[in-house]
């Protein structure tokens, strides 16, 4: 059998973690392992390169992935499909292990679908959206780089009296604005899945001044929109100084965190098991502490929920 | 009611986000906090702080304990317990909360079978070595600790072409070994519950050496004897020079990552609520992604088991 | 004699290794040490606290500044000095000591000229633009924030194939900007003081590209202007993807390091000895490696040069 | 004209950025550079690699050295040196520019003495020990490790009231350990170069407690005896409880910071503007803020000092 790999979509880390774990649990087992560069781009470009055990040595600790990774639009076409079909076949591919998010996953399937070629996903993006996972490969360290940047500002926060919003990726989904939220003990959440009412916001950061607490910190998720005009709207209110900080691409990068590098051991060794099986398109994901698999199509859509007890447990621990 | 908090044993980064959590979730709900100092020596010397929502303010990513910890003797005894009563008694204290590892539980069923207070166990200790819970506060971090100290000593091996042997903590179990050594991708793992045999060590490292692997990493916690014995005896059969780096007390320092602070917040909150429901001595734990309790005597009475799983997976991905 | 410590405009990390180096250094010779909080501001509002060795201890790893910082602008008003001498006046305070940046020294000088009251200035900022010193306080911890945030970018540049742009504080100098740039192996750095030919960027990026540069990276300071534009114009032109990081108020943040808080013992200590000589209205700094001092008004009229060889040196090296 | 750079004895932080250095700025000057791999034991073995500005890409940010280093026994021998005149022979390398600590000065110039070869050194080690340099590569990078794992051990030693021995590295000299005591806030220094009494440091940490100080550390380097015996006689006098941390072989990894980094920017193209000026057999230094160069015998032969007035200080600001 050959396997061909691919790290698609926006970057995590532990990826490079998940393509080891994947080349040295497949090799010792009979199967061959090619790796697709740039994604679904390199499908179609022919852009094929051998993993052998030595071409995976040093690289679990580092972030981003060897494979590199891009959006490609050319896929998602008739085209598209046609040639990464021709590409397949040409290199005699037999299955394929998509190493990405919740679009990766989609193109997945659509590519499955087209092709016949047997999939199998493994869930990494730090925003944490994709559905029958608890956690995908990435989000603890995006989590960890977060809290990390937050500890940094607090000081300056304290030092000057002022309220700062610090706003994290995510453009649809707030897992990773409400777990840095509540880890860095932040009162105040805004996520694009939960309507906020900004007098509340105000009555609560007034709440915080009146209490004397010393830094207010307000999360959010990049997709509630415009965090300038919000943070003026609430100037307005409340004649509060607030201060912006987007953490922005640092969120992607740095070394794994233990979990995700554990994350990514467990999921590349159970995607291998699942093609000697003989189970295709399916997606590898964690459930309460157990490995499982899940259908793609399945996966593609179910929309996964946020956990609400958790923002009414930050909300309540913060004062 | 009046519940006292208690750090106790070794501290663990997270064990303030739990004293926050206990302290912030019970005020409001009708319970009065106090925090006994440095574990059951204060209980013994009546070293008792009042604890409001304003004394938890700004802790939750500090590592260490607020409220200190010490190992203390002289509790063990009967006029240890009878002077913990009386001082429970004079304070009008309810009920206890006792954050710490396998011996602060163990002191806790003591304490409560001489008094008859009711407790309720938090479990932190970077070892994780507590039955009835897959996770104690601390634990995350210090897995973190050791594999960034292993990424910096990684290039020094690199760069030497020597094999290093990094010792960790764990003088009677390998929970923190085990789960740094497979996510720093060592194949060499050494923990107490399990013999290892010299000569397949050494066979081990050898056949790195073949495969031309970079650098051949040993972890090892404290538990197994002497290291320099243990790399001298290698030395001896190999031929190949080992370095020892001991990572000693960092392991128990820095912030908690966002893992532990999680935790912290889980069982802090769940605690209270037991307390609430008239639960007593129990432990609060976390089994398959769920927050549950279990009886103190059972915790202590059972020892948990290292998932032998993860060493055949260390072992394979990392050649 | 009766000093009072401000620490004045944007906080920097280091600020509080000067004040306890300031207090612990003075008061065993004879000099009583006072804190006055939130820079003029609580010059103004008599916001006073007394600073012992006791109230200094634990904070020399501390970012941020245990005296706060605000921006005043009712301090340079007749008002506002009239006021402050008032205070000074009533706190019988002999001498001030001024932590801050370049505005701080501005207003040193104003406040000394209408109310005479002797004072010694301490150079720390970020931004590395006061003259007649080759450093100040906090500068060397904002350039290694910078570069570990680049470092974490680094690897999804990489991943990606995009150009990154990375924007560092900076509003009218460029210290900072050269600085992470030379020492984070960029080559495309852009500050405020020099005129940037859009035209010779893009042929550097077009070189860059033509010579497989697996990253390619540009640091511009924030007040070169509006990082967006210049983005899309070199998009434009090259036909390259940029995306665009911020870097934002962590840059602030953060642990001071080693150099930070070297000097911060070395200018603390010198600004007694100079108020205990009788020296006033200077400016401690370090040139060439020598602790000195200079005239405040001198270091305020004087412009503070980049050094631009560094420039050709970062330019020459990066490809 | 042909240029081989080696990086011998320990390897140190900021090596790596300064090969790029090198070989960046020595290429469009017209000098080809090859690599001699393992210090010394590559120049016996002939094991050299070509040098191209492509195969330094992507290295300014890693610790440890691409070229690797070992120590070398069998070239500090007639027949050591004979192997080495004929290696460079038979490579036609006209020079060499040698990175590394005091040791490789010393083997420069022997190497120099019995074949004629020219040398360059840089000065690279985290011991700072080399003469005529204020600071080498990687010293700052070290500085910082230990200062933030005693940032670690802080919140430990807080937690638990103990006393806690940090050892860091030195076994000669104790310039590491002066600057991480004095930068960490550290009352007790111990080096190799001064006697310290016992009674004197026992009389130290009985002052500390009393005055109530949170955490009592000493910093000692490895070079002033076996740091147990030490922590128990001090134990057997005051009674206080001692717990030891040797920081080991981290303080030789981790990304160089930004210091370390321009260092070898700075040293690096230097090195090459001697060869090129024809000055041979030379050390490249910073003294004063300038860069010099000495010659090699000089360096050599000259014993660094420790600044003294540091010890005082880090003892005055300590309590």
């Amino acid at each position: 059998m050959k396997v061909g790999i691919i790290t698609s979509g926006g970057d995590a880390p532990g990826m490079n973690a998940a393509i080891r774990a994947v080349v040295r649990y497949a090799i010792p087992r009979g199967i061959e392992t090619i790796g697709i560069e740039r994604g679904w781009g390199g499908l179609l470009d022919n852009s094929i390169i051998p993993l052998t055990r030595k071409s995976v040595e040093g690289i679990i600790h580092l972030g981003g992935t060897i494979l590199k990774t891009t959006r490609c639009q050319e896929f998602f076409t008739p085209r598209g499909y046609y040639k990464a079909m021709k590409v397949i076949k040409e290199n005699k591919i037999n299955a394929l292990i998509v190493i990405g998010g919740d679009g990766s996953m989609w193109g997945s399937v659509q590519l499955n679908e087209v092709s016949g070629i047997p999939i199998i996903g493994i869930p990494a993006t730090i925003d944490n959206d994709v559905a029958f996972t608890d956690e995908t490969i990435g989000f603890d360290t995006a989590v960890n780089t977060c809290i990390e940047a937050i500890d940094k500002i607090r000081t300056t926060a304290r030092s000057l009296e002022r309220i700062f919003l610090i706003e994290t990726m995510g453009r649809e989904r707030g897992f990773l604005a409400l777990q840095v939220g509540i880890t860095a003990g932040v009162g105040v959440i805004l996520v694009p899945e939960i309507k906020y009412n900004i007098e509340e916001v105000c009555e609560r950061l007034r709440d915080f001044k009146q209490r004397g607490k010393r830094t207010s910190l307000i999360v959010a998720a990049e997709g509630i929109g415009d965090t300038s005009t919000i943070a003026e709207n609430i100037e307005k209110i409340t004649g509060f100084e607030i201060r912006i900080s987007k953490l922005g691409y640092i969120q992607r990068g740095g070394a794994p965190t233990g979990r995700s590098r554990l994350l990514a051991n467990l999921f590349g060794t159970y995607a291998v098991d699942l093609l000697l099986k003989g189970v295709y398109n399916e997606m590898v994901g964690i459930k309460d502490g157990k490995i499982i698999s899940t259908d793609l199509k399945k996966v593609i859509n179910t929309r996964k929920k946020l956990d609400m007890k958790l923002f009414t447990m930050a909300k309540e621990l913060a004062v």
